[in-house]
C-alpha cells in the first residue's frame, strides 16, 4: 500500500518539471501587472514589490519610470519619504543622492555638488508600460534582450469567440481589483487553472443564487487537455476547463451522489479557462456570459502573491458600458470577485503551510483531474525567461 | 570557583540520560490524552496535536476514529473545513480525496470514481481509546509492536491508599480542564515533580487560606527517593514529594528562616507527588484530603504542551457524587486549578527562553533537592519507548 | 557605469575597518549608561540588558551592585520576581539559590542550607558606578584587566568651550531622557555624527520656528575632519560637525537650490560635534548656545539600541538654575529630544531592514561628507577594547 511520504511516482513526475519547483520567487524576464492606471496620479510616487525586485516607480507630465526603491548610497528606500528637486530627477530623503529617472544615473549629491561619484553610480531602471488603463514593469535581468512584447505576457485573443473582449483593445470595458495573499503564486495558479476546484464553490452565493448547477469536477476527454498552447504573438498556455477537452463528472456511485443532467442555469461547462506565463488566469464567460475574467497571481515574496482580477466585456456604445459599469458594480465586483473568490483565497493560504517547504511541489498524488496543474507546471518549466531568484543572495 | 558555564559535573551527569535531552519534541510509543469525550459531540470532528503529529477524531455512532489530518493529495487538512459525505468516510474539502476511517485507505476521488489510485493509496491513522471520560491517542510510529496498553501509560492504582480514586473505575468522579502553555514539555513534568519548587506557591491563595504550613523544601531522606518505580501493568514512575522518602526542611540559618513545626492546618508532607511515563503526575491529597489530581505535559510541538489536570473522587452514592461536585466548582476548579496553577504555568513559561536551547537540559547545577527530577530523566531515558523525531524531518 | 552590487572601492575600503563590521553586538569592554539614578530608588531592583548581557541591579542602603541576570541552578531570572531575604544576597524566586550581592558567590539554597554547591557556585559580577546622576556599568569580559576608567567611556571636558559643562562636575545641570529604538547601535551612531543628515531635519518645528538656517550639508575643509582625537584621560573621538574642518555647503548649481548666506537667527555650523568610545555624541550648543547634549546608543542586542540624551548646562546658582529648568521642560525635552529627535529615530529605524545584513556595512557608495563616519569607523575598528559576542555563542 502506497504511503504519501514513499511516493516514487510523484517523484519521478517531478523531474519533468525541475525548475517550475525552484521557482518559488515568481519566473523572471516576464511582464507583470504593477498598478492600475487610477492608482498613480500625476506627479506621484509609489512603491511595488514583485518577485523580490523593490521598484519605486514616479509619473511626470504623463510619463512612467520605474527604478529600484533603494538609494545606492546607504540602503534607503526612496518611497519612505518620496523626494523629487525637479521633473527628471528622484532624491534619497536621508542625505540627497539624486538620480535620473530615466537611467538611474547619479545626477548630483545635495550637499556635494562636485562629487566623483557623479554620472559613475546608478541604480537600475525597470521597463514600464501603461496600457488598457494598468501598468505593467518588466521584472528580472536588467540586460535581459531582447525586451519581449508585453502582449505575449498576456492571454491572447481568443479568435474563436466571438463576443471576446481584449484587454488592450480600444473598446473594451475593464475594472478591476486587486489585493495581497498570503500563500505562494503559484498556490494561486494552480488555485485558479484547476478544473476539480469547484467542489469548494458549491456553496457560494454566487453558485447557489445563479441557479448554476456544478457537476462533480471536470476530467480530461481529448488529447488537447495537457498539451501546449503556443500562439503567433508568443503567449504560453494550458488548458483549464474547457468543454472540448475535459469534460464533467456528474455522479460518483461509491458516495451515492448524482448530478441531474442537463441541467437549469448556466453551465460552467461552459465557461472555457486557460493558463498562460507567466502567471495568468483567462476565464471565457465569467462572472457572467459575454465576460471574460483575467486574473494574476503576481509573486511579491516567496510566502505572498498579489491577486489581480479583471472584467472585461465588449462595449460598442456608451448604453453598453453603463450597463457594463452597472453589472461591475452591483455583481460582478460584490459577488464574483469578492465573494466568489474570497473561497479560493481561503484555500490558497490554507495550502501555504504544506508548501512552504518548496519540495513538496513534486511530491503530490495526483489524479486524472490534475492533468492541468501538472501541464502548467511543465509549461512554466519548459517556457519560462528564467527562475527569479531570491533578492540579497 | 565553580561557574555555570564550565559546569562539568553537569556535563557528566547529563550523559546518564542523553536520550531525554533529545526529546524536545516529546517521547514517541505512547498513549497521550487528545480530548475529554464531551469535547467531541455525536458525530463531531475536531484537530489536535500532540508531539508534532496533526490528528483528525471523527466520532461516528459513538464510536472513534483517529487520522492524520493532512489529505495526501496536496496536503490540505481535512480540519480546515470537515466534509464528511458518509459514516464510513473522510472527505478532503479541496478535492473530494475520501479516505475510510478506519484504514485511511483511499476509498474514492469525488471527480474520479475510477482513480486507479484508489485503494492503493492510504493516509496513517492512530489507535485511539475512550476510557473515564477522556480520549487517548497513541502517537508515534505507525508499525509500532506489539501496542502497549492504556494502562500501563496512565498512573497506576496506589493500593497502599485507602481512599484512592482510579481513573478507569466506574464509580469513580472526573472533572477536569486542559489548555496550552508555552513552554515545552519537560518544563511542565519538571516543575510538577519538584519538591523545592513550593516556594513559589507560598503566598498563593490556596495555601494562605486554606492555612497550609509550607516548609521551605524536601530534600531526600531514604534511598528510595531515586528509584524507579516498576508496576506491574507496566508504569513506569519516581517519586516527588512523599513524605516517606523525602523530609521537609523548617529551617535555614544563614537567612535565619524557620517554620514552626509541627505546622497546623493540612500538612504538605501529606501529600505524595510521583510522575510517570510519558508525561504523568499523581498528587494524592490534593486539591483536599480523599482527592486525587492526575496532570498531564502533552507535548504539542518543540515549545507549547497542553496542560491537564483532572480531579478525581471515589463517590459511592449520588449523595458523594454531588458533595464532589460541588467540591469542584467552588474549591478545586477556581482555586486548586486555576489560582494555585496558574503560579506553575507561569514558572514554566519564564524558563522557556533559557530551555529553548536543548542543550540546557543537562547544563544545570543541580542540588539534593534536584533527586527527583534528576531520577525522572533517568526514567525517561531509560524506558521510554522512542524519542519523537521533529516533524517533517 | 558602477553598479552598487558591484562595489570594489567601497570593499577595499571596508578592510580598514573589519573589525567594525562584525560588532553587531556593540563593542565590549566598555563603560555604558544603564539608568538614571533616580529610576532606581532606595532598596530597588531592576533590569536591563547591555550588548546582550542581561544584568540585574539592586541598590541596598544607597549602594549599587549588578550580578548577571539569570541563576546558576536552571537559568531563571531574578528580575522576573526580585526575592532578596537581606541586605547582601538576592535570591531566585524558583529554589531559593542565594547568591552575594558583592561577589556573586552562593551562599545558601533555601531548602538545602548544608548543599556542598554552596560557596562554590558562582554567578559573574559588574563593575557599577553612580555618577553625575547615572549608573553606569561595565560590560564585557569579567576578567577584563586593567579596568579603565568611566572617564574615558565619556566625551571629555572641551576646554576650549568657556560654557562647557562637563557631566560629571558638581555645579552641572543634568536631564534627560532614554527609550529603545528598533536599530541596530550602529544606525544611531552614524546618524548623530553624520555632517549631511540634517536634510531630514529641515521642515522639523524646532528648525523651522528658531529660525534656523540650515545649509544643505557640510563637508571636510581641513585634514583634522578625519582625524583621530585622542584625549589625556583615554578618550578617543571623530569630529563631526565643526565649524573649523567642515565647511557648509550653500547652493546645488544642478538642482538651483541655494541656502541665503550669512544666514539669519541661529547657525547652524556653529554647533560642534564629535563622536565618543563606546557610542557617545556630544553636541555643543544643542538644543541652545550654552548648553551641551550628550547622546548614547547603547545596543541592547543586534537589532535595537537604547537611546539616551541628556542636556547639561553650567548653573552657578539657584536662580540659572531654575531658568535651565524651565528651559528644559519647556524646549529641550519637548522640542529638542522629543520633536526633532523623533525624526533621526525614525531614519535610523527606516535604514535597519538593509542594514540587517552585516556586510552591508562596507558596501556603501559614500561621499565627501561621509568622511565622519568612515573616520568613525575606523576610529572604533582600531581603539575598541575588543568586539561583543554574540550571547549563548
Amino acid at each position: 500500500m502506497k504511503r504519501a511520504s514513499v511516493d516514487r511516482t510523484a517523484t519521478l513526475a517531478a523531474r519533468e518539471y525541475a525548475p517550475y519547483i525552484e521557482a518559488t520567487w515568481g519566473l523572471k524576464n516576464h511582464w507583470y501587472p504593477a498598478f492600475f492606471s487610477s492608482e498613480i496620479p500625476a506627479d506621484g510616487i509609489k512603491a511595488v514589490t514583485i518577485a523580490g525586485h523593490d521598484i519605486a516607480v514616479r509619473r511626470v507630465h504623463g510619463k512612467l519610470y520605474a527604478l529600484r526603491d533603494k538609494c545606492a548610497h546607504r540602503g534607503a528606500r526612496f518611497s519612505q519619504e518620496p523626494l523629487c528637486f525637479n521633473d527628471e530627477t528622484i532624491s534619497c530623503w536621508y542625505h540627497g543622492y539624486t538620480y535620473g529617472l530615466a537611467d538611474g544615473v547619479l545626477k548630483t549629491i545635495l550637499a556635494s555638488p562636485d562629487d566623483p561619484l557623479i554620472g559613475k553610480l546608478r541604480i537600475r531602471t525597470y521597463p514600464i508600460e501603461e496600457r488598457g488603463g494598468m501598468i505593467f514593469i518588466f521584472v528580472g535581468d536588467e540586460d535581459y534582450q531582447p525586451r519581449p512584447s508585453l502582449e505575449s505576457d498576456l492571454p491572447p485573443r481568443m479568435t474563436d469567440n466571438p463576443s471576446f473582449p481584449y484587454l488592450l483593445d480600444e473598446d473594451v470595458f475593464s475594472r478591476g481589483i486587486h489585493r495581497p495573499v498570503n500563500s505562494n503564486w503559484r498556490l494561486g495558479m494552480e488555485n485558479g487553472n484547476d478544473p476539480t476546484h469547484i467542489l469548494i464553490h458549491r456553496k457560494s452565493f454566487y453558485v447557489v443564487m445563479s441557479g448554476t448547477k456544478l457537476p462533480l469536477g471536470f476530467i480530461p476527454s481529448a488529447p488537447e487537455a495537457g498539451q501546449f498552447l503556443e500562439l503567433p504573438d508568443g503567449q504560453k498556455g494550458v488548458w483549464g476547463v474547457n468543454g472540448e477537452v475535459y469534460k464533467p463528472v456528474m455522479q460518483n456511485q461509491y458516495l451515492g451522489i448524482s448530478t441531474p443532467k442537463p441541467v437549469a442555469g448556466p453551465r460552467i461547462d461552459e465557461y472555457r479557462i486557460s493558463s498562460w506565463l507567466p502567471c495568468d488566469l483567462l476565464v471565457e464567460g465569467f462572472p457572467a456570459p459575454g465576460w471574460v475574467t483575467i486574473e494574476w497571481y503576481v509573486p511579491i515574496d516567496d510566502v505572498r502573491h498579489e491577486f489581480w482580477q479583471i472584467a472585461l466585456r465588449l462595449c460598442r456604445d456608451e448604453h453598453e458600458r453603463a450597463a457594463a459599469t452597472e453589472f461591475y458594480e452591483t455583481v460582478a465586483l460584490p459577488i464574483g470577485f469578492t465573494e466568489f473568490s474570497h473561497i479560493d483565497v481561503v484555500a490558497r493560504e490554507r495550502l501555504q503551510e504544506h508548501y512552504r517547504y518548496p519540495e513538496r511541489f513534486g511530491q503530490e498524488n495526483f489524479f486524472a483531474g490534475d492533468l492541468a496543474i501538472v501541464a502548467w507546471r511543465k509549461l512554466a518549466a519548459r517556457f519560462n525567461r528564467g527562475i527569479q531568484e531570491p533578492p540579497n543572495s
